[in-house]
């Protein structure tokens, strides 16, 4: 019973510090998503999708989780936006106090802030970093059951990406019969079904990012005056 | 730092454990191999291929761990051998003790046990279940980066399949770089290419793991005399 202890104690540590990141992002207004898949899901072609969709209109800055490598890291500035790098070594999630050590790598008016998480359907559901929500992206090759076999990770996003719809063709995968799971597991949970390589898809989910971003943007500032 | 001593305990513990499978499966010229991938990358799916293949040749029992759900199980009992299911419950990786627990469910005189993990490329590669070799799956839709990415699981495999490599034509991802960076991280793996789907490369999986299995079956007990 001895390694439930620690492990709480270790979750609650993650979760007051989770909350101080969640304080900064309000604070400055910057609308942060922690991103989570498998490895290979598609995270990190997303994200490139996603900056060059909005990086003209949003101030986007973006924080890469990876086990080893900073290959992502380099794929992202590639495209223009500040990254920051976290390799954890061995570390099979992210937690709140290597997203609190990042933070003061990227610009504090940021509007979005994506912190790609490491490639894990498991672990990293268990760890609050602060952000506004969890998406979770799943994809075409990976079979259609993934949202019962893994549920904690759905149970606890609130967006599902079913990305890699180009090769539906090719593997077999119901999109119906994946979403059905998700639901089953999370009711709340709303879909988009993304093709990186072709960019179908892609609109409709960076027209919803754009829109909550400006959401809380444009939201009054807590204890400022409303208008009559 | 205590939480790192707790994972070295826990470590220990489980090292113990896994030598005391590995001499049950020793003690019964059981080749034991531990598969492992991410989610999706088709262990499962290798598994049935691998079973019909062996099964009127060879006596084998399969264990399968999953976070949730027994859809692998039942997948696999469908083709006629035995299976133990081990379901962890949000534990992200399988351990020797769950191991243990499985086995007096399996035929005693099992000559080829698959042990097919939880997907996850990173946790299960911190814990020996007592398994003669761990072998490591990565998709062609994955990216080919994934050795370097996630060294640790691949640095302590003796085997690579690369999988699903009908889908090639549609996916970036080429073989020859996948290869090159899992030799760079452990020059010793001796890889394999699959297709469950096109069947292509089973022959090839399925010799050598038959070479194996029968390897330990006729190799002469310890401390039996050897002919002179």
């Amino acid at each position: 019973m001895s390694i439930i202890t620690v492990e709480r104690k270790v979750l609650k540590k993650n979760d007051d510090l989770a909350a101080e990141n969640r304080a900064c992002f309000m604070s400055r207004r910057t609308f942060a998503v922690n991103l989570l898949s498998s490895p290979g899901s598609g995270k990190t072609s997303l994200l490139e999708r996603t900056v060059d969709a909005l990086k003209h209109e949003l101030r986007i800055a973006i924080i890469e989780g990876d086990v080893q490598t900073d290959n992502d890291a380099r794929r992202i500035a590639a495209h223009g936006v500040p990254v920051a790098q976290i390799v954890t070594n061995g570390l099979c999630h992210l937690e709140a106090s290597l997203v609190q050590s990042a933070l003061p790598q990227l610009p504090e008016d940021m509007e979005l802030c994506v912190i790609e998480n490491v490639g894990n359907l498991v672990c990293p559901a268990s760890y609050d970093l602060g952000e506004h929500m969890k998406i979770t992206i799943v994809s075409t090759t990976e079979g259609d059951d993934k949202p019962l076999k893994y549920p904690a990770m759905f149970r606890r996003s609130s967006v599902l990406i079913v990305n890699k719809i180009d090769l539906l063709p090719y593997v077999q995968f119901s999109v119906d019969a994946c979403i059905a799971n998700a639901h089953s597991v999370n009711p709340e949970l709303l879909v988009f079904t993304t093709s990186c390589s072709s960019g179908e898809g892609i609109d409709a989910w960076c027209d919803w990012l754009r829109d909550r971003v400006r959401e809380l943007r444009d939201e009054p500032a807590p204890g400022a005056a409303h208008p009559a």
